[in-house]
C-alpha cells in the first residue's frame, strides 16, 4: 500500500492527494514555523540527512557533487512494484498516489539563490530535469512528469537551500489537460496550433515580450493570473521539454536566467513559483497542437475568496505594463 | 468605458479581471502593508468614507444601521448603462468587466468577528445576501452573483472590520460551470443528481458529517483541497440560494454559525475564505442536477507550485479525521 491516496468525487473531478506521510492534526497547524538553526539536509556534508540519493552530478576534478537528486522525504507520491490500486466508492474515486516525488538540490551552496545562477548552472539544472524525466518514463505507471520550484518561503518552500521538485504522476494534471483540450479545439477549428498563433500574435503586437533569443521568448501573459506572471515559450513548434538537446537547453537556460534576473531587478527578488508544462509523456497525438513552456508566478498578491470560488483571477497590473518594466530594467550582462 | 477589463486567451480559457482601479506598479508591491491606525470606513460615524450607500438595514427603535451595503471603492466590476463591449483580438478575447462589486458591512461593531455572530445576526446577513442577489438579477447583463467572505488578513481581507463581498458577473464562474457540467454528465448517466447521490452516500458512511439540522448538513469534503475544507449543503434537492425564505435561511444561519464555531474551536479561529455556489441566476435547465452550497476553506497551508501548475492539491489531513475533530469539539450552546 502506498502512503498517500488520490481522491476525487464526481462533482468537481479534481484530484486531491491525501498525503498521509505529511499527516497533520489541528495542533500541527497552530505551531509557528520553528526557524531554529538546525543542520541543512541539502548542504554538502549532511548527505546522510536525506533519503538515499537517486543520482548525483560530480565535478570531474574534485569528485564533489554540484547537483544531487534525492527522494522527497515527505513525498506525496511513492514508487511501488505492485499493480496500481483503484477504487470506486459510490460517487468517489480513489487511487494510490503512485509515482515519484524527487528533490533536485540544484547547488551545493546554501546561500545561493536562483537569482544568482549563471546560465551554465541553469543549463546543468535543466539537463538534470530532462534526464530525470526520461528515466521516470521507464516506469509504465507514470503518465506525466511535473517539474516545479517553490522559490522562497512565501512560495511554499519548506527549506531555504535552493531546490526544485519533480513529480511523476499516474495521471495527466488537470491544467495541462485543460490546455490540451483547448488547443485541440483550436486545431479542429483553425487548422493551427494555438501556441503558434499566440507566438505570431505576440510578435505582431510586440507589447508583451520581455526577452528573446534564437529559440525562445519570454512573455508577460496577456491574461496572467497574477501581476508579472511571465511565460517562457519556444519560438518554433516544440511540444516536449525532455527531447531538447544542448542546442535547445542552452538558450532555454539563458533566457530563463535573464527573465528571472529581470523579475528580481524590478520586484526586489520576490518569492515565486515556477513550473514546466509539457505534452504528455507517452501519447504523441497532441504534439501537433501543443508547446512546452515554463510559467513563472511571482508572489505579490494573495489568492482570496473570489479566486478560490470562481476560478477567475483579479490582476491589478496590465501585462503590457509589466512587460515594459521587465524589458526596460537594466541588468548586468552575463 | 468600464475601468476594468475581462481578458481570456484561447489556450487556458480562464477569465482574468485586469483591474485598473487597483492598478499597481512594481513599487506598490514592495511597500509593507501600513497598519497605521487610520479611521475605519466601515465603522458607524464614518459613513462618508465609503461610496454612497446602496442600502442599509436599520433598527426600528434607534434608526441605527446594523448591516450596510456599499459599492466596493476599488471594485473589479462596475455598473454601466451602455451595451457590453466585447472584443476579439486574434486569439484573445476581451470584455468590459461589467457588473457589480458590493461590500456588505455585516456589523457596526469594529471588534466583532464572524466567529462571534449569533444565529440571528447570521440570518440577517444571509437575508441581505439574498435581497442583493434578487436586486442584481434585475440587471439583464448580470449572469451570476457570487458571494464571498475573506475572513482575516491571510484570507485576503484588506480591512479588518467584518464584511462580505458580492460580485455580479457578466459570465458564469468557471468553477461553477465545471460543477454543472460534471453534474449534467452524472444526470445523463445515472438519472440522478450528483449532489443528491453525495448526500445519500455521506449519510450512509457517516464519517465526514460535521453538523446537521432539519434542512442542512456540514461536511468535511471527501476530496477537500485544503485541510479542514468544510461544505454546507441542503439535505433536500435545492439548486438556488436566493429563493430560500425564512424557513430555509434560519436553519442555514444556524448551521453556518455552528460550523464556523467548531472550526474556530479546533483551529484557534483561523483565517478562512467562505463562498456560495448557486445555480445560474437565469437558466433553469440545470436546476434538476445542482445544489447550492457554501464552501469554507481555512488558511492553514500555502498554495505552491504543484497546485498552481497542476490544478491538483496536496492535503495533509484526511477529511474523516478533520470531521472527527470538528464533530467532537465542545462548543458553547447557543
Amino acid at each position: 500500500m502506498s502512503k498517500s491516496t488520490l481522491r476525487r468525487d464526481l462533482i468537481v473531478r479534481r484530484w486531491v492527494v491525501v498525503a498521509e506521510e505529511r499527516s497533520k492534526r489541528p495542533s500541527d497547524f497552530l505551531k509557528k514555523n520553528d526557524k531554529e538553526l538546525k543542520i541543512c539536509p541539502f548542504c554538502p556534508g549532511n548527505e546522510q540527512e536525506t533519503p538515499p540519493e537517486i543520482t548525483a552530478y560530480r565535478r570531474k576534478d574534485s569528485g564533489l557533487w554540484y547537483i544531487r537528486v534525492v527522494p522527497n522525504k515527505f513525498g506525496a507520491f511513492s514508487i511501488s512494484e505492485n499493480p496500481l490500486e483503484r477504487k470506486k466508492i459510490g460517487i468517489f474515486r480513489e487511487m494510490e498516489a503512485r509515482g515519484a516525488h524527487e528533490v533536485i538540490i540544484s547547488t551545493p551552496q546554501h546561500e545561493k539563490r536562483i537569482y544568482d545562477f549563471s546560465p551554465d548552472e541553469m543549463y546543468e539544472l535543466l539537463w538534470v530535469c530532462k534526464e530525470r524525466t526520461l528515466d521516470l518514463k521507464n516506469d509504465p505507471l507514470i503518465e506525466s512528469v511535473f517539474i516545479f520550484g517553490n522559490e522562497g518561503e512565501d512560495a511554499g518552500a519548506s527549506l531555504e537551500h535552493e531546490h526544485w521538485q519533480l513529480v511523476g504522476l499516474p495521471v495527466i494534471p488537470k491544467l495541462i489537460w485543460d490546455e490540451i483540450e483547448a488547443c485541440r479545439e483550436c486545431w479542429d477549428r483553425d487548422d493551427n496550433c494555438a501556441f503558434c498563433l499566440l507566438t505570431q500574435q505576440e510578435y505582431g503586437e510586440k507589447v508583451r515580450i520581455v526577452a528573446e533569443n534564437e529559440h525562445f521568448f519570454s512573455l508577460s501573459k496577456y491574461d496572467g493570473r497574477v501581476p508579472f506572471e511571465t511565460w517562457i515559450l519556444p519560438l518554433a513548434h516544440r511540444p516536449l521539454f525532455e527531447d531538447g538537446g544542448e542546442k535547445i537547453l542552452r538558450p532555454l537556460a539563458e533566457i530563463l536566467c535573464e527573465t528571472i534576473q529581470r523579475i528580481g531587478a524590478v520586484l526586489n527578488r520576490p518569492d515565486f513559483n515556477i513550473f514546466f508544462h509539457s505534452a504528455p509523456l507517452r501519447d504523441r497525438t497532441h504534439d501537433r497542437y501543443y508547446h512546452f513552456h515554463l510559467e513563472i508566478l511571482p508572489i505579490l498578491t494573495r489568492v482570496a475568496g473570489f479566486e478560490w470560488g470562481t476560478g477567475f483571477y483579479i490582476n491589478p497590473t496590465r501585462s503590457e505594463d509589466a512587460a515594459a518594466f521587465l524589458r526596460d530594467i537594466k541588468i548586468e550582462t552575463k
